[in-house]
């Protein structure tokens, strides 16, 4: 089974918008085992639209279209499916209906316009939307099928899971259920992961199911993904258990979480789990560290807060940190201890480095420290040497620095 | 002038990696007056490659291809160009001498695999590489031609810059000068801005030259870009100012900046200039405006720190705020002060609000209080409400707070 995938939009040739829907569609057509070999950017053009819609049908059994479904001059959409399928835009009473019960819930003046939304091509189906006021179309052309749905991801994101995927699936004569379970990684590359599981992924070649794959994804560390395909979700499930649990075997010591998990989400967790709250001293990371644990809805219930020590005198006055060199050993661990005592923390975790250009205090571009203090007041420090330039090695300072305390919390 | 784009590689339509290459060649060719209207990503499949690039040079006047030039057996793009040239693949002597004097020259060790960068399709000529391993190449097929270039972005960059669009300019029968001014907004919608300026673009339109063009940036602003054509790059700069001229007096009040300058550039430029520091206390935001602040190099000049009060208890006894609601005009102006005193700066910046997900002290969701305390410790307050869900209203709060300070600076 073939899906090809089609973005409808002049902003993302223009590059004013970078096209992340066809990437987040590939990612779930893939892990559900359907194949999509060309994804299209195209702009608010019939003619184009409609060439482009019919070059992707002539390849593949099944094409989405994202984006162009809204209610103004530009979307075109329908209009474009319309024509690729021969067929009359009607108005579909029900979808009408409900785009006008959505506008007077809100209490928001409905224009002409909107009932655009509410034309659906003779012989195409809808996926009822929840979310917006656009609906999605199921439209078969001959054997095949194209998939509308609109660009605004959460709601293209919606449509995708409840509609399209279970329609390919049972297209595709398949009415196997398709479970996946993302173990996330830090702390070790894809070909070391590659290597320490080559004896579990030589074994899944040959039975086929389930699938392992890798996902890098860059700071978030690596993922590796299981996906199984059985008759029932139980015995989907049942498979993937039987081969996480070598694979946790062989790794354990880099899983950090599973699929919707985070580092940082893992860390509030562990604080929460234990009844201790945390005060963070940040320099190299200049306040990344706690912007990222504050990104998590509920943090303020472990987390005290935390002190940007940039200048040096910040680090003396305000933490306590003694004279000496400001990447160091010592103030890494001084930096710990006083965020624990000024922001009255049970845990205080602090980072010390140098993000470049250049070198300071003789240490090199890509030096981190990172110390943990614990309600006893002892502390643990690390050193590390990342590579990447400012931005990269900033980021990559933080999951680090979580990680560490992850695994000084797991201990 | 037509020029589309493809894009290479399996990881692509995994979602793995999402494309952000095409969408920045979109936005340089588009600046340079050339049309894109199809851009294509499309796996590391030899067959496949072949097919797409055809389809694309079969409507457009050129192509750029983006990735699949590394050494390893994926890196197809080579074969694929010379199939579609009908040409072999040659060892260029020049450009293998390049590769083996950057190897040793970071005393790296080279595989052979590495020779393979070095084979150039007969008739195709060579962009210099002089940041990685990989040249790129100018292929001329017909009157068309296919360039390609290497999928690391800063590479990639640079050889579409200092190679190809003056090559498609060239071609294009064209010998004018293409320059651009992007004056940077914040504080207007687009529709507002083009409602501003209605009088300038009715006139632009008249002239057509130079050519004004809004870009939404999201929690970055909205770019105003005039783009000028003229016989020499003075000429261009002259008609660029006379139209610069009126846009600014209309709508200076929301300009902060031009072409690379961010807002926190311009923040730290402006202390800089006035020799004063700057210390933050943030609580809604987490951390972010002092992690913002110091990811520009050289930020340390001027910026001393930061306190995230995430807890109240941090807010009262560190920063000294006043028992009552922690969202409040009063909290936020005591937080400015605070940090002028516990991070000894000469000015402090203060932001509380309400992220969500539910309200807090009865305010709602958006809610966001901004405070500068001044060298002389008067302090100015301001009440905004934002849109948004958490992640959005806190990055709306930097730069909302960060305009605030600016505008206090410039006055």
């Amino acid at each position: 089974m073939r899906c090809d995938v089609v973005a409808i939009g002049t902003e993302l040739l223009l590059g004013q918008i970078v096209d992340t829907n066809s990437s987040w569609i590939g990612e779930q057509l893939a892990a559900a085992g359907i194949d999509s070999l060309v994804q299209v950017k195209v702009g608010d053009n019939l003619g184009r639209m409609v060439h482009i819609l019919r070059e992707r049908l002539s390849e593949a059994d099944a094409v989405v279209v994202c984006g162009g479904l809204g209610p103004t001059h530009d979307d075109l959409t329908r209009e474009a499916i319309a024509e690729v399928m021969g067929a009359d835009l009607v108005e579909d009473e029900e979808v009408a209906e409900r785009i006008i019960s959505m506008f007077s819930a809100r209490g928001r003046r409905m224009s002409a316009n909107n009932m655009k939304q509410a034309l659906v091509p003779t012989g195409a189906s809808v996926i009822a939307q929840t979310r917006g006021t656009a609906p999605g179309l199921i439209c078969p052309v001959g054997d095949k099928v194209l998939y509308a749905v609109p660009g605004v991801p959460h709601e293209m994101q919606d449509m995708l899971t409840r509609a399209i995927i279970p329609d390919l699936l049972a297209r595709s004569g398949s009415s196997a259920m398709i479970m996946s379970r993302v173990l996330r990684t830090w702390g070790e590359s894809e070909s070391g992961l590659n290597e320490r599981l080559q004896g579990i992924i030589d074994d899944l070649d040959v039975v086929g199911n389930p699938t392992l794959a890798f996902l890098a994804s860059g700071w978030e560390g690596i993922k590796v993904r299981l996906t199984a395909k059985a008759a029932t979700e139980d015995d989907a499930w049942r498979l993937i258990s039987e081969w996480e649990r070598p694979i946790r075997s062989e790794v354990s010591d880099v899983i950090f979480g599973v699929d919707e998990q985070t580092m940082e989400s893992v860390v509030l967790d562990l604080l929460a789990e234990r009844g201790l709250t945390l005060g963070v001293a940040e320099s190299v990371t200049g306040g990344l560290v706690a912007g990222r644990l504050t990104s998590v809805a509920g943090s303020s219930k472990v987390f005290r807060g935390g002190i940007v020590s940039y200048a040096s005198a910040v680090k003396h006055d305000l933490l306590g940190v003694p004279a000496g060199p400001a990447v160091s050993h010592d103030a890494a661990a001084a930096m710990a201890r006083g965020a624990r005592h000024v922001l009255g923390s049970d845990v205080g975790l602090a980072l010390t480095g140098v993000a470049g250009p250049t070198e300071q205090d003789g240490q090199p571009v890509g030096t981190l420290y990172i110390s943990v203090a614990m309600p006893d007041d002892t502390v643990n420090t690390h050193h590390l040497r990342l590579p990447g330039q400012r931005d990269q090695m900033r980021q990559l300072s933080v999951i680090s620095a979580l990680d560490v305390l992850r695994r000084t919390l797991s201990n």
